[in-house]
């Protein structure tokens, strides 16, 4: 048996004692997490927004742990390896695998996300299976600890992903919309790519606080048009990249207005049937492009990681509270009414 | 004195006799027009769908010549040469023309297309004024004719920056929405860029056959769904990469269901006002990624001339007519009634 | 039991009756072998060239079949599966092979190559042990037969990979030194790359023949210097791309010759001790950029697999022969005379 | 009449009256220098290295200013704009300025340097004659000062363009060979191309501290073999990318050892005659690139002021001594005794 934190309905998760699970299949490892973070789109699921949820499933799907036991495919993580896991599962083998599409694998699932994502269980839990271990997996060097690396599994990735969608050249002026864990880490990516100045735009002060301190020029949106504050602060330009990091449709909106002629923008946050905010006709018109986004943690980690070891990323100075097992039903909560930054859990 | 093609309205155009130009600027050339073409753009200008356009203006932009006379400040382009113009002017000197985007130059200008676009006079003409010749003419080699190179100045140039837009990878299928003109030659340029099956979506059965010769597979609308014809001729998946050459709604919506999930669409087609034929949020969730093309002649003529030396594009199959320039307000009307695919006239 | 071409010493290679191999990893397949190609590179072990190669290892890396069995970790290749090998084989898994470079993987060996590249067992053979069967083979097409995606495994991805390594750019000149099956087969890639003029150079009429079938424009090295037969046909200019196919000193001197200033160098033959032909001080005055190359067929086979069912590549069309197992030690012997082009086995 | 810095033979260099230049073509400037360096390139002409320089020519190629007088074919730089200056000279309109690569226009030049390149007078004097001014100098804003920006026309321009030609992928460990000012520039830009871990190897404390400033981890040579020294700091794995930036045999010899296998070097250096450090052969069996490097300061110039504009990169802090031309002479002295890292002139 082991302890877990399970989704039975809409505001309604429990830490309960459920059954520790078992290698199902060769290619399966069992992890004991030691670490796992409460992610922004776990407030979808808590709120009951994503569909085909079976009641009883553990959520949870940024983690880190050490190897307990492997099926006998398993080659690369022995037990007792301590490995950050992925937020998917993929084969790595498959021809969408071999591109680095780990997205479009046949096997993708999420794990703690219900049925429609692959209906594993999730990892605000003692123990997680892991499927496809050797490419869901990664050992974290000795010198890094869980919380230097924690993000790579997703949301680190997901920022990133969507700086390398959005094609940022040398010099480049970035904007990203919204200040949240996401648009932070993107604008603390973006100068990887050469951008030039990088610009943070959101409503909430402390926020853009935190925005600054990694070097982005904030801008608060409550002070008046984006646009036209980016615009002055930037010799009269507008962005050349904007990367969407909210996701919804005022934000589509605001994204679309900071954009210059020929700007490419980067869609990073989570849409289900937000409207486009312009005609197609007058964005071909302004020479937009734009890229849509998700979080590719397998194709990216090993660079994500080696980038951390140098000091060029430091994501872990985006957790704001680290919390016990029993503690995680209030921290949805406080993370609801946005009280808190970024939650982990210790366990 | 000189004889040239000059609109006056809507429905009219005139040939007619007019001044000669002159040097007005030392990068200036005056150009003798030895071959033009009459461009599906022209058709807009022609039924008064481009704004504030000047009656008189010569029309034309598509055109080679030779050098007839230079401003002291050209250095590139002696008397005496033959030239193929690109149908826009730019400096070449500005941070965006050293970006090779010479769309954004302040001195951008399309021959012949209105106070809009900059107010020159157009080709469609004895001589034709060329401001900033070393930039916007282009020496043809020797061995190459007129038609050989003429529509690099423009449709050429359209088709294949849709292409490099899109982003095509090796293996890819590629749906080109649209077998005119255009939408021929993305076909002819796709498997320059790796692409695996290129299928050709139209209505028309003629165009249809032009673009099999060039060895796409054709897909006649009319029949059905495209998109599930092209599925079922592609082992039951969509199209990696959608080229849309047409530029109205119907074909956007087309274009929208022929991408695969992750595909890359690639609007060639002249829009103004036309919506997205679906919502952000489903655009996203399906993982497509939009680019908007107008084409950057001055940018590719160089390597476009060398895949037309090396026989790698035959881009002059594509002329179905010629004219005099006495006939060419005749050729308007038949264009217009998709009796002719492309005329050109030789002065 | 099963019958195999096994190696026993220089120029003594035998048909000879030996145990059909088994299952020893979870990750394993057994191949029944269908074809079977003998490589260039076969007649380096033939002649005893290769060090570290045990008496009675069975020869051949480059062949499809059908599965036989698999160990319990094997998911995507079942049992009956017509499948194409890669000559080498690779984990899949590890951050070399996720970023496309299985030649770094630490479970890189070559089949039938010796202890020094894994000591694996070869394919001319009626069996074959294939392990990390999910990573290493890859289902055939229905419509393609193992004829047309024999050489996808070894020769075709080389020159693939070689003309990845050179970065053609659209327009370019390119010049291929060696008109052998890999020099052929990047003579024929290099269009998709966008290539200009292609040039196939060599000494043997019969090949530059070959060559001059698939659009490649045949210089004899033996009328003259290269450099300049080239610059004559190429208005003035040498190659800005020149991909060295044969691997020895002399074909490294004519590709520095052939390079214009600027020139791209790719270094597709295989090479152990051979000087560079000139400089570091006068390739680097000269501008030229080097780049070492052996093929990556796990990483492009899937895009080379389109490419040959939308027909763009043909690589079958350089099958000069097809032998049974017999006759296998004789056709080494009348490829080391180049009496033949490409033998391939059926089995 | 002006004053400036004429080089008479090796090691004889005087500051005196000479000629003040004028407009000699529609496209020339003449410019007001402000603010001049003495580069290290400046030496080998000092020490009579550089051949077919005629004495009496004015020496100094990087260089701002403001203009004064202008052809009449010059468009973007009018009298009174404050400009920075490339090191060479090219025409913006031909094909090989179209991609990007000045150093391949056939007017090319670069000042003060010699018949050999063109034979045009240097900076280091009240005024230089500009040619194709629209494209060799560049509007410097107003925010940013001459020692700002200085760098950009030739050492920062050449340590990026190291940059670019490695082809930095994400996490790469990087070794720069030298840290003088170039070698310290390139570890600064490395960055900015997604560099991992960043090393700087030299033998002068002083360098090594300042490399150490920027962020780069020293390894003094003197300590003993570099490449064991990296490998031990690095996890046992040498340089994913090395870029050498001396110009010796002994640089190139450490160069070499410092690559990983499938590594990418980047030759910055100045070299003429000095041989490979390795046979092609091993350099194939290493999988090694080797890519050749001038700075393209006309291409990356924008890219680069924006960068300095959002403090991405400080190149003014390499600047150790500030002179006026009467003293030039006596640092052209120090310089070569390695007293002074960079010293510039304000006029």
């Amino acid at each position: 048996m082991m302890r877990a934190l399970r989704w039975y309905g809409p505001g309604d998760v429990r830490v309960e004692e459920c059954d520790k699970p078992v290698v199902l299949d060769p290619g399966d490892a069992i992890v004991k997490v030691t670490t796992a973070a409460v992610c922004g789109s776990d407030l979808h699921l808590f709120h009951g927004r994503v569909p085909k949820v079976r009641p009883g499933t553990v959520v949870g799907h940024e983690f880190c742990g050490v190897v307990e036991s492997v099926g006998n495919g398993v080659r690369r993580v022995a037990p007792g390896t301590r490995c950050l896991s992925s937020m998917l599962t993929a084969c790595g083998q498959c021809p969408a695998c071999l591109k680095g599409d780990h997205l479009s694998c046949e096997h993708y699932a999420v794990f703690g996300y219900g049925e429609m994502f692959g209906g594993l269980d999730g990892a605000q839990a003692e123990y997680v299976r892991v499927p496809m271990a050797d490419v869901t997996l990664s050992p974290v060097p000795d010198h890094l600890d869980d919380e230097d690396v924690l993000f790579v599994g997703d949301i680190l990735a997901t920022a990133y992903t969507g700086c390398v969608a959005a094609r940022i050249e040398h010099g480049d002026t970035v904007a990203v919309v919204g200040a949240g864990p996401v648009g932070q880490l993107a604008a603390e990516c973006a100068p990887l790519f050469g951008a030039g100045q990088v610009f943070s735009i959101d409503l909430v002060p402390e926020r853009l606080r935190e925005a600054a301190e990694i070097g982005a020029i904030p801008i608060d949106a409550r002070e008046g048009d984006p646009a036209r504050q980016l615009s002055a602060l930037n010799g009269g330009r507008r962005a050349d990249v904007v990367i969407e990091a909210v996701g919804n449709a005022a934000a589509l909106e605001t994204a679309w207005q900071l954009a210059a002629t020929g700007g490419r923008l980067s869609l990073v946050g989570f849409l289900s049937e937000e409207p486009f905010p312009q005609s197609a006709g007058r964005t071909w018109m302004r020479g937009l492009d734009v890229a849509t986004v998700v979080g590719q943690p397998i194709r990216h980690r090993h660079a994500l990681t080696r980038l951390i070891e140098a000091r060029r990323l430091r994501p872990r100075r985006l957790i704001s509270d680290r919390v016990g097992l029993d503690e995680v039903p209030e921290a949805y909560v406080r993370m609801d009414r946005r009280e808190v930054t970024k939650v982990i859990v210790k366990l």
